[in-house]
């Protein structure tokens, strides 16, 4: 398949690759000269314009930082729509509003073309080893159509509903892991305040009730598992700011649709906070930290 | 072995018969005298006095209501700690506060006899089942001596730590467990009034990082799950009041400490206000209803 | 002065009365015919056509229910921005969002004319006394320019900063009530729990530094002070509704501007919860309700 | 009158010292030799004892740190219960939990004697200018008898109820404090935060429905206001230590009386973070830092 590539930072660097890696011909484009340079040297085309990036393309795949990043690649006066070929699929990963993602969609499709919201989770880890999941929202034929491609990339592949419905289930997703890993750090804080050891009280609440993805695979307390960003400092993993990014996009969404939502309020405030005073560049999991004791 | 039984309601019941399924010679007590007639009729000796109860026994098991009637029954001028054997083990199954049950396990060891804390979860089911899940807290030998008893009544047995550490692990679990319930219920609420179907949203967090306990066993939403709570009016399981008993359990120790629990204790006030609002004795996992959305 | 007025409903119809009262020459539009038709048996004139309305008129004011509205009257290509003289003042005093408030007067500048932000406070009541708070935004010039037709309908003019600045300042103002009132509920309802009287706390309160207007003007509890909603079963006032709009605006200001507000979002959660269960048209103290007991 | 002084630390020195200089002729005791001799320096006898300390005294005051001291102090086996005279007057300035204060007070009642609880509000400030807020709990009769005491000492006295309703009220007015001091911090980040200046919507909210203490005497953004602790560095005024003791304490009376106090809650989290992060001697307004903004 021919391929037009939109944005390669940390994380479409990596998704490219593995979609040369599985023999198709990609075209990259990216504003920051060296990103560019470094998907050339791995294998892709030079896309010299926003038309040139996209001509002839089957597949046009975007992973970039913002709705207004989506919004004027393929919308603005001196964007691609009409460049693309009118039989080609657009798979856009970025992670943005659901409003933004059905709106650009449902201009596309007047414009006779099919396009689907994928946006990822599993992190640059994911995206580099080829098992990112990606929560997929559109069209059943489009996303057939996906399907092979994004298997290039991940190895799950959800089909959560209509445009803009990958979007709306990637920030429930995640408003819950927020709310999950906060109430594992508030447990873990309680039970070594009142004597228990982390590990054990770990082990039994994971054989019980309390069992949670935190718990199972990122226990937030230094130590009790290897390899997580836990036990090397809070470093690696999602970042505190990217957790911030999508309870704002929670939130903004719940104001829309005039939910209630006081856990996933107080997970943004809360993450707010420990982001504001200088965390933001750690793992999400480091919120453990804003509960431990020193002197009073 | 011959065991001395106090309390036999609702959970009490279920585990003294398989006590007596198991081969167990069990003696039982309680203060109401339709409980104890019930006990009786599964096969038990009854109690005719608190002495009477623990006559003879080898172990000596309590499943009570409060801390108040776990101190009286030990402890009191009329309490039965001299006349259990000198080399009984007494397990106290009820949940009750840390310090309570550190407090009376010490006054126990100052006699010279031994004692644990064995709070459980499972519920009424578990109970009947023979599957509950005993959260321990004492000294290994003791609990060592507990476990082929306890393997009568339930299928894990976890050694939390030190005596009360069975409660604090229990209270930490059940927190956690408030904490992801109302988390899952925001969740599903926000997808679904953004168009999402709550089945294949369940689907997709439960195969991504929201993944935890409510949505894997306990999904809160009716009809996405079979046989729970929620498909069946939200009756049976675990209740409302339950779990403000055992929130109030966790924030008490949580003033204590000194230990900060925003999640925990957001999750005791909506768990407060919806018991309040007459479902006390519905399921816990009824709290979704609190999100539901009416014409405002 | 001739004015143009757009929207005589609840808030709008006793604004324009004083208005006329003042000696000023009003012309009227809405779209429901049976307010414009009140309008004009009080006095107005009845505009024609949104270009008709503002004909020759030296001041323009606005009192619409969104943003949308708003943006719309002035700014659609059937909008009446042409059509306002070149040297007439425009006075939007709808409760709308700062950025849409500001968006719209940037544009309205560039075509030569002058707007200010002059949301209000005060409710049916103040609008009909005419003793309504103006917290407006905008130059210097142009609030001193309105500042004797505002007078007309409040008595409390305040001037916050530039435009969207008196849209900000509403929001903050309004949200710090929420907290209050709710804080002065939970903290009623604590003290009448632990036994205390409800009119001997609210006056040991606000006389030390629990003082706050909620206590001072708007006693929650019913009983204790006469003449306001919580004395009337919560009815009349400042609706659930309203305060649920308004916190939803200081919500999307603070995910605008990441500005954490803790206390802010659980306000909003639970005036969200609390209009959800039909309490939406009562007084805003109503939220009294939710901390209320009931048998258990 | 003659009057035995428990505790001259730093808020029962000031206390004493008015005592003394309204022509009482008082006794004090204390743990600390430093403060016992800083009283005598004062004017006070020294109590060698504390049988010693009320003998013959009209009138026993005490100020401690905790419940566990009041209860020790006038019924251990050393107690002095027994060796105040049958008529004189027992009042306890303390804060302590409201069980404890009623508990105290029925023991005594019982020997005869009389006892009114009576912490204050005003900080060493008012202790020092004989302006305390005395918020009492107790029979009518005790408490016209210690008003005339009370008020060389404070100037305001209120009857909050029977015997534990002076803490009650206390704690319930505390709670209130934290909120809207935590809803002012908010308020004013948000206004800020969106470009308003703070001084300014500091003055718009004190005239509207946001008023509350908090703006009106004790503004927490530094430079607002002068001569409070926010213009101070937060140093002096009311420390966060003290305001967690507080905040403790009512959550412990929530807790027991099963009432709802979501935001009262909260502010005890958020309290209990930044008193954690290392302000707990600052001054409570200092929570205005936790919303601040930095590079993120």
């Amino acid at each position: 398949m021919k391929i037009g590539f939109f944005g390669v930072g940390h994380m479409g660097a990596p998704m490219l690759k593995n979609l040369i890696k599985a023999g198709h011909q990609v075209r990259a484009f990216d504003l920051v000269p060296e990103l560019l340079a470094s998907a050339v040297a791995a294998g892709a085309e030079s896309g010299e314009s926003l038309a040139h990036t996209v001509q002839g393309a089957d597949v046009v795949i975007s992973m970039l930082p913002s709705a207004n990043a989506v919004r004027s690649l393929y919308l603005d006066e001196r964007g691609i729509l009409n460049a693309i070929l009118p039989d080609a699929l657009i798979i856009d990963c970025s992670t943005i509003d659901a409003a933004t993602a059905k709106d650009v969609a449902e201009i596309v499709a007047k414009s006779g073309r099919s396009m689907i919201d994928a946006p990822v989770s599993g992190g640059v880890g994911g995206a580099t080893a080829g098992t990112l999941t990606f929560i997929c929202g559109g069209e059943d034929q489009a996303i057939e159509r996906a399907r092979p491609i994004l298997e290039c990339m991940g190895k799950n592949i959800f089909h959560a509903g209509s445009n803009g419905a990958g979007q709306t289930a990637k920030i429930c997703n995640n408003m819950l892991l927020a709310i999950h890993m906060l109430g594992t750090c508030e447990a873990l804080q309680l039970g070594v305040d009142n004597g228990l050891d982390p590990k054990v009280l770990s082990d039994i609440m994971q054989a019980s009730s309390g069992r949670n993805w935190s718990l199972e695979l990122y226990n937030p307390w230094p130590g009790v598992m290897e390899n997580v960003p836990a036990s090397k400092d809070y470093e690696g993993g999602f970042a505190v700011n990217l957790m911030n990014k999508d309870l704002t996009l929670a939130m903004d969404a719940a104001l829309r649709s005039a939910s209630r939502t006081p856990m996933g309020s107080l997970a943004k405030s809360l993450y707010g906070v420990h982001g504001s005073q200088g965390n933001g560049s750690l793992d999400f999991s480091s919120i453990q930290t804003l509960f431990g004791k020193i002197e009073e």
